[in-house]
């Protein structure tokens, strides 16, 4: 069985991390592995969702603490290996920012640190009631520096600094209230929950949602003149889409819009 | 009657989409109507705060689709009316932004795409119970993308990135727990809301409250250092404003200030 | 009695400003005061966690308007003074920001105006239950633009801008819900809740919780991509400290760390 699997329903792709009796920890073969589906998504137009789930008991429990402890026995301590582990995992999250496709966390049991990032990285979130969230690095002298780039772009920042300070975790009522996750549902109906939120945007045109994500984060950061300009230039693109000229049409017609959408 | 209906009360101004045929649209005109009244309050300093409001079942619906579907008979396809358009729209958006007086959305029934961002784009809100706020234009082929600079600037960014790509509505509980609206209230009780929160503001000292909004968005996206450097100015010219030496002294000696404002 | 007292337990030192008959405000004795203060806490390691909390009835009231009025006797109408001003409060602000140790703010009673932007400056917030936070100055006729910088970074914009245009209060439960403090308890169980909290912080390696609030601002504003470059040389750095060695290694073995930290 590979350490990640993945399985296509029509335009949703479901990935699901597979290494449970390591709670999912992102080691060089998951961050290798991930990276690699995000590769291959990217060239992937008929997909229009993914999900990214985990098999067994929780979520992703984050970095191979194992695995980087014996990275320490290079003669340099480690260093570079520190170096490029951080890299990989960093161009794993900025390459789910990147991707053409919404991609959907579903985390359940616990999602700590790196998982708690990988939450927080991917666009959306459904979790299972009863998940929890920490970025507890610090309760073992290493601090979730990663975690927090993401985790702050999620949630207000007294609530971060708390979670990163404290490492104490916070349940699905915290995150749902505080912005870090979009849904919470019972166990049994997180699969179908997750399902229905990528079947619903994989409805869309997939062209129309890919500009969309895009401009989502590119205008993000931006001063607000410069949003709009930038943003406005999207919208006439937009406008120009054959799919899009039969949709506005379809919907003035009131009539089901007939998309050349492949 | 005029497609946007303004009538002062006071230093209150009551700006009121009519349109309602056609659910508030962004038609040209409207644009037209609500770009020339900015311009004309920009130079009201007796106006104290702005309400824009909506007439019918409807705050606002967005754009004027049909419209937009007719520009496309131009040789272009429609692309210098559609940069021209968005470029007009963000313009009316930036002047709310840009206007001395506080301004306040007072939607009911649905603020959708252009007309959740009016919302998004006004300083505070107050809603009627059972406003529904959706940027569901993803629904026919063209993303939200000038509504989401608005949007993205006042909720959460997966919450917002949720209404953008799946095109679903929240309700006002919603809205008020995300921060898109500073109030809701019954539909019978909407107007008056609005009246004395927009009076309440309009008791201040307008110079004041004109520097303030200023320096509000000013400040906001800068450096903490400089956004302090910057905001400390402020303060002193404000100390240094007659009636704020009045506002200062009564309120030492316990007496209501007699301020020149006029 | 010290206008402004601290009293050290182990790990956390706890400030307590002490001008009740003043309600606390922020004079130039006291901004004196506090800036000496987190200036020497800066130089004490020992120290892992400040608490700021207020003696008497109320946290804090703001400045001193009394002594900002005595200040318009100057030639110049006061405006060096108020520069001077206002550059020593920012500098306590940014202060609280720079110290390498946590702060939690205690507030209790009202905090209003500096008193609220003290609160917004610290790392973290304990208040009692019923505790009121307002930025009011726009009462009596001088904006609060110094506090926004504080406030506009803990809180939506719009309910800042409400809370800013309007003078209004806000109370506990709605602190909370707005992500201005992280947790309200009973006014005797206050002084408790915060030690609890400050231990807890102060319980994990100085050093690692030191970078990893350095990092926390440093990155916050950052794009995406040069947050993680800047969060992953943090990360590198903290794993070759010889105690994080010690605490992951005693994580992988299940036994308590044995750390060098003095």
């Amino acid at each position: 069985m590979s350490i990640l699997t993945r399985s296509d329903t029509g335009p949703v792709a479901r990935l699901t991390l597979n290494a449970p009796e390591k709670l999912n920890a992102l080691s060089d073969a998951m961050l290798a592995a991930l990276q690699d589906e995000f590769d291959q998504l990217r060239e992937q137009p008929h997909i229009r969702t993914v999900i990214l789930a985990g098999s067994g008991k929780a979520f992703c429990a984050g970095h191979d603490l194992k695995e980087m402890t014996q990275g320490r026995q290079a003669e340099d301590g480690g260093k570079s290996y520190f170096e490029d582990l951080f890299a990989r995992c960093s161009k794993v999250m900025l390459s789910i920012r990147a991707l053409p496709q919404p991609v959907i966390a579903q985390p359940h049991g616990i999602a700590t640190a790196a998982g708690c990032q990988l939450v927080a990285s991917c666009d959306m979130a459904v979790a299972a009631l009863g998940t929890r969230f920490g970025v507890n690095g610090v309760n073992i002298g290493l601090f979730c520096s990663t975690p927090m780039v993401a985790l702050s772009r999620n949630i207000p920042r007294k609530q971060a600094f708390e979670m990163l300070t404290t490492g104490e975790f916070i349940d699905t009522d915290r995150a749902m209230a505080l912005g870090l996750i979009n849904r919470a549902v019972p166990q049994d109906e997180l699969e179908a929950a997750t399902n229905t939120l990528a079947e619903t945007v994989a409805s869309k045109l997939g062209a129309v949602v890919k500009i969309g994500k895009e401009a989502f984060y590119n205008q993000i950061d931006l001063p607000l003149d410069q949003a709009y300009d930038y943003a406005g230039q999207v919208m006439v693109e937009n406008m120009l889409f054959r799919d899009t000229e039969e949709g506005i049409s379809a919907f003035i017609e009131k009539r089901p819009p007939n998309w050349d959408q492949t």
